[in-house]
């Protein structure tokens, strides 16, 4: 048997275990759902004339989010890339420092370090989690690090390890317990990327609300979504003035007077873009039984199909199944492209993981550990469909 | 008479100026108007779900742009300060260059040009237009700079002067031909910060396409909206699609694989914003045939106005009229507080001109020519109620 048929047995049952739980169309990896007050919503701000960057859909949303997540505040901002920004710089990321960031994560991470100047320093994976590896982190940076004054040194290259950023893959939570250990012990500030995991718990407390900060997308491709959007959640009150000052430019409070104390950013969530987050929050709950059930579906459609796992939500944690995964066994790495191709030829639309930072070009040359647990996944890992309303 | 009731007696004349031309309610100093097919195309995006980074209005709004502009492109962003970054970018602005950019003008185009890590140099007014003079700009270009290895270079602090952003002011064009000429001797690229002059026009072409690039702001309170929005204009392929690509993460395009080629940015216009932005183009000519005749209207009432001029269009330009504006004659710098109080308290909102930028605690150390004319125009301007829908 040639290794192109052994390729395609794969993929047909992939292909085939997908189709029991969608049917038979073409299926999108993920799509929004609108079907609350999206509408009124909007008709409400048109109305109103608020559209931008004033009006009570943006403080709605901003309470809501705090509300839910139980951070006690929540700033609403551009986007995530934008809220992970000026998280990272209110942490005290400077020009020049370093920020442990997981290699297995999307680009926007690393961005945003470098943004502040700020060079990302790549941390392995937890096969566990998916998310950084507090035990392998721990061991590497007592290897790697002196303390200085009271900061984590890195001794190959002189620069301040300043943060430390874990980032819910797919909505899966990290190990937060290991982690905020060792970011007390090595004395770096925690961001969380919680990106991809609104709705997501660790033991019982929301994902976001571990770190100094935590910040969230409302992208498209999102569990909600405000067309594009973020916000940074923080239980600290100077933390939160100071998020929302600069991300609305710095301006201080006049009738009339345009003062900016420091450099600003023009960040802040426009009112139409916090109006239809208003509406789908609402349906948050609803969605997330959805994805649920669309685990449960996919966990029965998968039991049987040899060499592929179904990624399943860590202990003692409630994810919200953002993005349903597939991991193949260790030695069928070369199935990998087959079948996504033989899925998204069948219309179902799947896709690897994002390729690791350090491979990228801009990344090359930031330092490192040992990646292998994230090289393993990464060859490893495909999305399938996670529409709420698939079934 | 007291210095007090000099004070209001052309304060209230500045009221009743204004109360003749726009009744007596409150009025704001501007506001959108939603008035044809906003609500359809919003509920197109919600119906179709592509609310987010990938839909037909975007790419509509980005031709209905250059179409009106005259650019052989245009790319729609999250916003004006958005834009003004890539651009400044793009035209090879790099870490500790300087930047001339007028010392009047918003917060937002110093901002971008430190994004860049570069450093704003500020420029004088012209009193004729408000922007950037080009004839004492020239004069102290010679003075303070030399030419090496085809740069500008600044003397006093040894790093290369990269580019030169004119910047629109309330929509009336600068004094395009002579800094154009002035780039040119002097070799700097040129970046017109357009963000309040849609539907301006100079010599008969739109204002933000003579330079290299340009910018255009639709956030609320401009002439036209997206809630949160700008774009970049330019007629060169490249530079077009680098900053398509430098806005959207720099991903390259693949059905599956996630390879960004370079540090990008999240800066695309949701589709959502980019679907009120082309219900508002569809409304642009009847907007700024409004503002022509509310600016009539006002020059009527401020004909009589003792000391007070109504800024008018520049000669053989087009303006806008974004920001209608006052301006006091010399000698009555003091009357400003005083009219801005009486109007503001009449439910009339009024605002002076921005902090010259070179005062703010951000920029007090960036290098600066002689800025007496920014000054005397910062000490003079009152901005009035400038809605198209006011008449």
């Amino acid at each position: 048997m040639s290794m192109e048929s052994v390729q395609s047995v794969l993929g047909n049952r992939v292909v085939a275990a997908i189709r029991s739980v969608t049917g038979p169309e073409p299926v999108p990896l993920h799509e929004p759902q609108f079907r609350g007050n999206e509408w009124v919503y909007l008709k409400e701000c048109l109305d109103s004339t608020f559209v931008s960057s004033v009006g009570r859909f943006v403080d709605r949303f901003e309470a809501e989010l705090a509300d839910y997540t139980g951070a006690r505040y929540a700033v609403a901002v551009v986007n995530g890339t934008a809220a992970l920004h000026i998280a990272l710089k209110l942490a005290g990321v400077l020009a020049d420092d370093e920020v442990l960031i997981p290699a297995l994560t999307f680009v926007a991470t690393a961005n945003a370090v470098t943004y502040c100047g700020a060079i990302p320093h790549f941390v392995d994976s937890a096969a566990s989690t998916m998310g950084p590896d507090a035990v392998k982190l721990r061991d590497y940076l007592v290897e790697c690090t002196e303390q200085r004054a009271g900061q984590c040194v890195n001794r190959a290259s002189g620069r301040v390890i300043r943060a430390l950023v874990p980032m819910h893959v797919f909505g899966h939570p990290v190990d937060i317990d290991g982690l905020l250990a060792v970011a007390r012990d090595f004395n770096l500030a925690v961001v969380e990327d919680a990106a991809e995991s609104l709705g997501s718990f660790y033991h019982g407390q929301h994902t976001g609300t571990f770190g100094q900060m935590g910040t969230l997308s409302f992208n498209g491709n999102k569990t909600i979504t405000t067309g594009g959007g973020g916000a940074i959640l923080t239980s600290n009150t100077e933390l939160a003035r100071h998020a929302k000052h600069l991300t609305t430019t710095a301006k201080l409070p006049h009738a009339w007077e345009y003062r900016h104390d420091e450099v600003g950013y023009n960040y802040r969530m426009p009112n139409l873009n916090a109006a239809l987050g208003c509406a789908q929050i609402e349906q948050l709950s609803a969605m997330l039984a959805a994805k649920r059930e669309l685990y449960e579906c996919y966990r029965e459609a998968f039991a049987h199909v040899e060499g592929i796992k179904l990624i399943s939500e860590p202990e003692e944690c409630l994810s919200n199944y953002w993005l349903q995964a597939l991991l193949l066994d260790i030695g069928l790495e070369d199935e990998r492209d087959a079948i996504l191709h033989a899925t998204n030829e069948a219309g179902l639309m799947t896709r690897p993981v994002w390729i690791l930072l350090h491979e990228l070009a801009s990344f090359t040359s930031c330092p490192r550990m040992d990646l292998s647990e994230a090289q393993s996944l990464a060859q490893r890992l495909i999305n399938i469909p996670s529409s709420a309303g698939l079934i």
